[in-house]
């Protein structure tokens, strides 16, 4: 690892000077770079789609089919990506914005202001179309960035960090405000973990396991997601109709995404008039349910739930039903073997639902909602950067603002301490 | 380190449990509970300078001065912290306050609302009043809190955690929301910070290798306070009679604070003018003055500057001086060798400032006043946990609302993902 220390060294070094220069980029450059990256990207189509064949090439031997369409891109993908980044140029800038002024007690001013993290360092995985976005995220935050991605994309994404550089100069803007690992090697990322004098904050994005070894060897701080056990609570003051929609959505619309329901809470009030209904839709849409003894009462073709299940993540047309005799049970079971992502309500008793909404810790609370709801493009944030279920800094899906930090300003007129 | 992890996961666990009672305490019940800490500490005072006696005679032999006054408890002192506390429980309670309401594209409620972290673990020195405060203020944002102190004031810190433990029964709140780590191996620390199933966040308060040695064996996030490299910069606009005042308050009040300037920048319009007549007033209250060859110049009387001067927090009557040739020129020389916590410029120059307030990479920016400034009381907060160098979730002097999050709120009229 010495070795990739001092190969990295300079890159992150780099990073660090260019974040320096970026603070005093204006929002109209910081945007003109974004453009830039879409034009550039553009141009450059038939360049991307050649190293992404190579890519996809490279990788059919060892995906599964999933991955492949993740690495997988074609022009129209290369077009979304050109417009979303049009997107991002677009977005209110939070740099420099001032918040909570108010005066101390000696009368001084004291306000906070909109700032740069500094170097981002992002981990993900062989999916090149998040490649531009995430790095066009963190310059709107007037973040200098550092990116690794999966090395399956690896030829594309050297393409399009090709394209980046040539924006950054088209926009007169450090070229290393971007910068890409290529290289292939683990120990290289470790490498960069330790150098907490350069890197301020980094970003994994992917499987639990590559997380938990991100956390075990970063000195840096680290933002991570992960998983998704999210729940539906359908109360006893619940309006059936809507739970069986919001069920039947949160649980079937996109099963393999993280705010996807995996668990069913059914107070035991309604559970006769409503479980049956909804287990029907869900069977003909081929969800697998399991369910707790009081579930398979009501249903006595229900598969039994094991006590390990309800801390597991799904991401498949699986779920796991439990009968609450109270809303404070359903909240007390949520808390344990929930992961914090996002839990919803369904009730119409107003006090039930802000009993939950207080209680329930996750990054994001619901009522009479489906949980795939919980996304930055529903949140109005613009653009999404990941969803965090840490609980510092930034809880739940993270905009461009979440890539800033707030600095104390503080004016005085010659004021000193007594 | 294993079996420390056996022995000490019950007391991570009770505290995780403690959390999730807290979560459905009121604000009078934690209010109340802190009061009932003040009264407690006043009745037992008898018995908390018994045992503050037999710790202060313990640690004569191998402590400093200044370490054994920290450790020191006197009547006057505990009913100093015992007001203390009265002033954290009259402060508003952030839990469960609504911000930034508004909709999201289809319409959606989204908020975010202020919740407790969870459990937040503090390490620090041997200084028993301390405790108690950092204790109360976890409790009013319903965290509940595992206390390291230094283990040469155990005796005083086991009358306290008795205490509290008493009070928290008072106010029928969870006995364990407040625990003593009251081993003193520091291989129990270690352990603990691999418990990130049980604990959300690290408070390390002491020297830089403490802090240091937590980042690098911790698995939970820290928020950390490595040191105060802090400068005042005299701007060629300054009011040099406003900048001599402040000079001499942040260098000279109190040295030994991380918000005490180490270093002063001069620009080189005025510091012909200014020099000499600061540099006598800091040399009659004894401090020792370094400087810059275009510093020298002006003061021939000088001792020269290293190179790794700059970088250097003297905690001590030591200063350096170096001139500068304009504002960025001072701005660089901050953000390269600063500690990004608290750096200051004096100029009657509106936009110099507002570049300085801008460019400068600190916790606290300054204009037109003393870097002893930066606390907590004096930016109204009320209590402080502790200065933040971080740049993630806080930033600078830390208040309870700093021991809270943020998590999103949606509330919707049965809104599913299309």
């Amino acid at each position: 690892m010495d070795d990739w220390v001092s190969r990295l060294e300079p890159l992150a070094r780099d990073a660090r000077e260019a974040a320096v220069a970026l603070r005093g980029a204006t929002a109209e450059a910081k945007a003109a770079a974004v453009r830039a990256i879409a034009r550039r990207i553009r141009e450059g189509a038939a360049e991307v789609l050649r190293a992404n064949a190579a890519d996809v090439e490279g990788a059919r031997v060892s995906s599964t089919a999933a991955k492949l369409d993740r690495l997988t891109l074609t022009p129209a993908r290369i077009e979304a990506m050109a417009k979303g980044l049009e997107v991002v140029a677009g977005l209110p800038d939070p740099v420099g914005r001032m918040e909570k002024e108010g005066r101390g007690p000696s009368g001084i001013r004291v306000a906070k202001m909109r700032t740069p993290i500094g170097v981002v360092m992002m981990i993900f995985e062989a999916r090149p179309n998040v490649t531009a976005e995430a790095a066009a995220i963190a310059l709107k935050a007037s973040n200098a960035s550092i990116l690794r991605g999966g090395s399956e994309a690896l030829r594309s994404n050297r393409v399009l960090g090709a394209c980046m550089a040539a924006a950054l100069r088209d926009a007169g803007l450090p070229e290393k405000a971007i910068q890409l690992v290529d290289v292939p090697d683990h120990a290289a990322v470790a490498a960069l973990l330790r150098m907490d004098r350069y890197i301020d904050l980094v970003i994994p994005r992917g499987g639990e396991g590559l997380i938990r070894s991100v956390v075990e060897s970063s000195r840096i701080p680290v933002i991570k997601h992960y998983k998704g056990n999210c729940h539906v609570y359908v109360d006893a003051a619940a309006d059936l109709a809507m739970a069986a929609e919001i069920v039947f959505n949160a649980k079937v619309q996109r099963p393999g995404t993280c705010n996807a329901m995996e668990h069913l809470l059914v107070h035991e009030a309604v559970a006769e008039a409503f479980l049956p209904v909804v287990a029907q839709r869900l069977r003909d849409a081929k969800v697998d349910l399991r369910g707790d003894a009081a579930a398979r009462r009501i249903l006595p073709d229900l598969a039994p739930a094991t006590d390990a299940e309800w801390d597991e993540e799904y991401l498949d047309l699986v779920m796991g039903i439990r009968i609450v005799r109270s809303l404070e049970e359903a909240i007390d079971h949520i808390n344990r073997h929930g992961s914090s992502h996002t839990d919803a309500i369904v009730t119409r008793d107003e006090a039930a639902a802000r009993r939950f909404l207080g209680a329930v810790d996750s990054a994001s609370v619901m009522w009479n909602a489906s949980t795939r709801m919980a996304d930055g493009g529903e949140y109005g944030l613009g653009a999404e950067i990941g969803i965090s279920t840490d609980k510092l800094h930034a809880r739940g899906p993270m905009g461009i603002e979440d890539l800033t930090t707030l600095k104390w300003v503080v004016i005085g007129e010659g004021h000193c301490r007594t």
